[in-house]
């Protein structure tokens, strides 16, 4: 099936992180990253991205991955993302009628594991280059699902603008795919300040947390109910752009996400003091207003991201300037969604082949 | 009712504040002080005590209260528990049939306002002081109730070693009174090491809290069955002595309450980054034991509890020294309750009345 041309070339796909509005914690199914409940997030734009190279040839030895430089085993059984990302690969294989190794390297240019879904953009980017590199011919919606697996918050990353992931009720996955709701044009005065509190990673991975939490916390029997209803709600409230019911939206359902992970056992907190500092800001300025000008919002990390309009980007920039301990503040408006980038973009050349020796030819 | 010659002398109780293993958060009556859960906690003994003096006398010009040193206006509405202490005066005023205004003088020993249930001694040590007071005749139970109005932590401190605050079910809080389950020799080994992070005021009062949680938010729906299951687990694992379980059951109470905390609107956040290092110090200490040879259990504030054993001690200690920003230990067993105490530890005397200037003949 697939053109013997099409082996041997490296495809590049850059592909952004997301934002969700309304979040996705807890898998009712770990091997098919099956959500209990859907989600909603606005594709941020390049200025938190990733580039991932991927290229089949018959001449490799094995599969390999390289990720921000850094060689990872495909084979482990240690290494989740690794049987993810191999079971995606063999998945592609199998359509495409395909018997051929693959190397796949990728770049973040922003730091990984601290919370900024650089999964997500990983995954969403590593799946399109995956379909674009064997011409798969499948739409984006079965592309997300392919991503979902890798890594389920980087389904929503395959489109620009407002992002819906659906849940699904499906055993198989085949009806838990994202698909847009808005594009970036909608509402383009939204954006996010990414607000940098630690770069370093987290202790306990959202992978891990996805499975501790439904099975230990008691609260979190109400999670799945609570977020389908901010989903409807927060869905409604960007078709009519009111952006003081979406921020108090975005606000308490990651409350409500921290709750459950604090719930836990063992507890998972991700919240520090300078989050917490963050928190107490926005709710302050909001009050300033009379009206929410601006919304927090935490994924498994410290780092807190600020949803806001352009209008308000100054004011709060100012009221964040009072808060000790931020590191730098990223400004991002609507992605739109992942983008095929030319040859002379490729993270793969020869010299990346010999270094890392896999041998071609 | 009254004899007359129990006016004018001053009697001066001594109470000692107490920690919750399952707590109380949330009242489904805000004036009676009625809770949506039963709760247990451990009496502390006197280093963290509250001592208070009451007089009546039909030559005071009104009523009066002084709290460490400070006056506080009785008739002030803004006050709730000013209001709150008025509402008990005017109940055993009214049981003893006397028609005399009042003067309560009361000292902590520990900063109050931090989480350290100074005002559970302060509502216990003033409930039986006026009890003794106007010598009326009516039993801890029913003293249990009347410092449960004032507040409801307070119920608990009528009594020493572990104790049973019944939620009740009826609308008057007839059956909304506290009860001991073990006394204080029971199981002597347990140990409270209070580790105190901060003494500055917390943001968020619990009486506020106790109101602002139930309505809003979304999780605390399942808090209160949740509780009563622990109460029951927790009287079980105290009967047999079983710390291992008793441990688990109550660092899993903290974490649900200060989940539900978080999933308020506005949000509530006790706990900071020492609270969070405590917790995993403790995590990570009964790792290493194999079993649970300490909890940590957090009221309305940063600062910790430290639930452990006499045999334990040292260990924990030597853990908590590690963490940065503790600020003192306290070390408290279980205390045997409330107690009066001779006329020469009276707080009130001509000088105190003479220097407050509320008028005596």
């Amino acid at each position: 099936m697939v053109p013997l041309n099409m082996l041997d070339i490296p495809y590049t796909v850059r592909a952004t992180s997301n934002i969700a509005f309304i979040k996705y914690w807890g898998r009712r199914n770990h091997d098919l990253n099956l959500p209990y409940n859907s989600s909603i997030s606005m594709t941020l734009d390049e200025s938190l991205s990733t580039t991932t190279s991927v290229e089949f040839s018959s001449s490799f030895k094995k599969d390999m991955l390289i990720i921000n430089g850094k060689k990872q085993d495909l084979s482990s059984q240690q290494n989740e993302k690794a049987s993810y990302i191999k079971k995606v690969l063999e998945q592609a294989r199998k359509i495409a009628g395909l018997n051929a190794h693959t190397l796949v390297v990728s770049k973040n240019n922003f730091p990984s594991g601290t919370g900024l879904a650089s999964s997500a953009a990983g995954a969403a980017a590593l799946s399109l280059a995956i379909v674009k590199a064997l011409n798969l011919d499948i739409d984006t919606k079965e592309i997300s699902k392919m991503a979902r697996q890798v890594s389920g918050s980087g389904s929503r990353s395959l489109y620009g603008g407002i992002v819906k992931w659906h849940r699904g009720t499906l055993h198989d996955g085949s009806d838990s795919f994202a698909e847009q709701l808005f594009d970036a044009d909608y509402w383009s005065g939204l954006i996010d300040l990414v607000t940098i509190v630690t770069e370093s990673a987290k202790r306990v991975s959202s992978s891990k947390g996805h499975t501790l939490t439904p099975r230990t916390s008691r609260l979190y029997d109400l999670r799945p109910k609570i977020a389908e209803a901010e989903v409807k709600e927060a869905e409604t409230a960007i078709r009519n752009r009111d952006f003081n019911l979406l921020a108090e939206i975005i606000m308490r359902d990651s409350n409500n996400l921290h709750a459950v992970c604090l719930d836990s056992w063992p507890p998972i907190i991700y919240l520090n003091d300078v989050s917490r500092a963050i928190i107490y800001t926005i709710h302050e300025l909001n009050e300033n207003h009379g009206k929410n000008v601006a919304a927090y919002t935490f994924d498994a990390g410290a780092n807190a991201h600020i949803i806001t309009t352009q209008k308000h980007r100054a004011a709060v920039e100012g009221a964040l300037s009072s808060v000790n301990g931020i590191k730098r503040i990223l400004y991002s408006k609507q992605g739109n969604g992942p983008r095929l980038l030319s040859d002379d973009k490729s993270l793969i050349n020869d010299e990346v082949i010999r270094h890392i020796g896999i041998y071609k030819y």
